[in-house]
């Protein structure tokens, strides 16, 4: 147990000593107080512990100073490469969406909406009532909250169809994020070196997921009206998968949607081959122009296993999200939850619970909704106009982005520093590809801050293409 | 986008439907406004829904029936059988410390502190706090707040002896609890497949996480002094490990701790064979009769990857933990966690730097000292007492346990069971041992609940002891 101020001193001047010339003076206690805020004594501690470790000496009447004396190392972990070895999985380097830039960029690159788009005040008022509820305290059960669970299948099973039976609260585990979850179902249904069926393109985490945990990934080519059934048939029966990962809604990142007689056809084809499919339904709340009706909504016999988040649309700070899965496979995912993290916050879930279920949220995703088409249809025009050389392969009707081919053999890294230097931010193609990229694509969020900067951003990228195509 | 109490509603009577018998009356309109507190314009929607799905009919003047005609079909998952295969690793089910249990039992059983240990005004104000700022909207960097970062660094450094160069902000990684930090390290350092050595008895979450990142446990011996530097060199040797993973202060479940020059002793075998510690540094603001010093102050060549949690003692709804590494391990443990989650929510991290920042928390932890001390010597003066045939190891000088060694042929099973018939929750201490048993052992939480009732719950596992030995 520290006490507090004066263990930060000693810190601090630990710093300052590692960085100092032996035999350098040190400020005097005076100053010491101006600069960290702290009594006297509180001082004189911290120089008493510090002489305590032979790192520094009071010469009385004169002063204190950095001994001369000291073990200077250079730091050397080169003993760590033979200990490490080379992995077993090779991790890509983190994506280029998470990248934190400069205030003043146009930010397309990010796969988030800005702030101004999220329930702010719902938000800030659960996160305030949780803060003074039982759930600041309690820990709940690995499954999730049973109240949260009950949301999650009546958020599903309220799209189901006639006869087909919706989820129970039991089918449901809460999730500290999406991301997270993708790990648990590749972990329990494919396993490390099994195959896993994946459309192409497709949301560059999902292939993070499958690198971590070393599945195989095999790619299906995914259109604008999603993959074909025939192709899919192929490669169920050629690599002996019996998992294939989709986004039904808006997919990440062309925007495609499925229609519900192709959402049919695939379930068939799923059916056929006694798979399941791993639906991820991420943009469910970003509906524009149509809305994100599950295909697991069409499925009571366990072969879909349904992804739903909540970070992006309530907060990223709430991040909670949902699988909904049934039979032994829920439970194998369910053992994976429990030996990966035990339980999720159960502020965080009563948190998202109260904002998901106050009359506000309904008329946040009305005007969300809104708001993202005139984002969306801003960005078209922008890009039409000043940069008729990107061709947008699909009017999206959900989601936050963009997807266009751009002209073949343009170069995609200096596409994106050129860019850069202008200080907008665009995401190159290649993260969405499980293997080698169909061609130059680049994606756009339409759902970042400031739209009036889109004409400008549209601009820039035309400019940076067309010197690109020279 | 729902209308979301009509959605609710469909919900609720489709749950009612699925149990009800082919041509059941439903429930007036007036009593579905009454049941769900619902305008009879919203009931009436919702009665539509159902209608439309054909799953009930309305006969005018009559009343509305459950449709006589409805496939009914129990849930057969059967298919998943094939499609699952037998795992590729066996998961334990959960533990028996994370059971919820009635209000009234005594719980010896689980791994928290009660609510009344936890800092609960520090807690509430710091997540308050939180709820107002930008925490509460923005995504932190992958590592961690750099604040946040800062804190954990100064922490450990703090307890660096001269000549050692303290840890900096950026050899932190914050986690979303220490579980998942272990499978990422187990992960990153070791690998499937791989050796790791571990003590025996150790945490159960460890074992566990060591059997879903599918590593071999090399378990060593380990007593009141820790393990013995010969027995953990010779296992280094003999198994190729590369990693040793260990609870130097108040190990879980015995609550040993290692002296300060046996810690030296274990880090220059470590050394020697060119191999990383992980030091699970679980209980450092438990100390009761002494203080814990990690071994990871001792060391600044980046031989040990330290783990502190936050969790237990600031509140199991501020998930937060850290991990600290140096060098290319800590390069490649934050790939395995940004694969894994990306990002912790900035929300836990501001209100966790809140609580251990305010200057009661220093308080707070001077007087869970002196609680855990009372409570300790309440539970061993009890047993003493009442279960005279139960042997303590150890009198622990801080954690939260203890570990007692109970008579050769004692039915562990037996014994819990009995023990609950009479309200009494004991963990059987099998799940702490990474192979067989060394023993007959139980672990006792002295954190729990209603220190009061401790007497009793030692009679209760004195009586129980006495006729398991008949």
């Amino acid at each position: 147990m520290n006490n507090d101020s004066s263990s930060r001193i000693v810190w601090a001047l630990k710093q300052w000593i590692s960085q100092a010339a032996p035999g350098a003076r040190l400020p005097s206690t005076r100053s010491l107080v101006a600069e960290y805020q702290a009594s006297p004594v509180t001082v004189q501690k911290a120089l008493q512990v510090l002489t305590g470790q032979d790192l520094i000496e009071s010469r009385p009447g004169v002063g204190t100073f950095v001994r001369a004396v000291r073990a200077v190392r250079p730091a050397d972990y080169g003993w760590q490469t033979a200990a490490l070895g080379s992995p077993q999985t090779v991790l890509p380097p983190s994506s280029g969406t998470m990248r934190n830039v400069p205030n003043d960029a146009i930010t397309f690159h990010s796969g988030y909406p800005d702030r101004e788009l999220l329930p702010e005040r719902l938000v800030r008022t659960a996160l305030t009532r949780a803060a003074r509820g039982d759930a600041a305290l309690f820990r709940p059960p690995a499954a999730g909250l049973p109240e949260l669970q009950t949301w999650f299948a009546h958020e599903l099973g309220s799209a189901a169809p006639a006869g087909i039976t919706a989820p129970m609260p039991s089918d449901v585990i809460v999730l500290p994020g999406s991301q997270s979850g993708l790990s648990s179902i590749f972990r329990a249904l494919v396993g490390a070196g099994q195959p896993l069926l994946i459309e192409s393109p497709s949301y560059w985490g999902a292939i993070l997921a499958a690198a971590q945990t070393g599945v195989r990934l095999v790619p299906v080519r995914s259109g604008p009206d999603g993959p074909d059934p025939v192709e899919l048939d192929r490669a169920f029966t050629e690599s002996g998968a019996r998992v294939f990962y989709a986004q039904p809604n808006y997919s990440n990142p062309s925007g495609a949607q499925w229609a519900p007689g192709h959402g049919e056809e695939i379930l068939a084809v799923v059916r056929r081959h006694g798979a399941f499919m791993v639906e991820d339904d991420w943009a469910h709340d970003f509906g524009i122009t149509s809305q994100a009706v599950p295909v697991a909504a069409r499925d009571d016999a366990g072969h879909v296993v349904y992804l739903r988040s909540l970070t992006k649309s309530v907060s990223t700070a709430i991040r909670i999200a949902a699988v909904v899965a049934r039979g032994p496979a829920r439970e194998r995912i369910l053992a994976h939850r429990a030996a990966e993290s035990m339980y999720v916050s159960g502020l965080l879930q009563a948190a998202a619970l109260d904002v998901v279920t106050q009359p506000g949220w309904q008329s946040h995703l009305r005007s969300l909704r809104q708001q993202l088409q005139s984002r969306r249809d801003l960005l078209v025009t922008s890009m039409r106009e000043h940069a008729p050389g990107a061709h947008l392969e699909l009017l999206p009707k959900g989601g936050l982005n963009l997807w266009f081919r751009l002209p073949d053999g343009t170069d995609l890294g200096r596409l994106a520093r050129d860019c850069e230097d202008a200080g907008v931010f665009i995401a190159a193609g290649t993260e969405w590809f499980p293997a080698e990229p169909a061609g130059p694509f680049i994606r756009l969020n339409y759902a970042g801050p400031n739209p009036g900067a889109y004409p400008a951003g549209a601009r820039v990228i035309g400019e940076a293409l067309a010197r690109n195509g020279r």
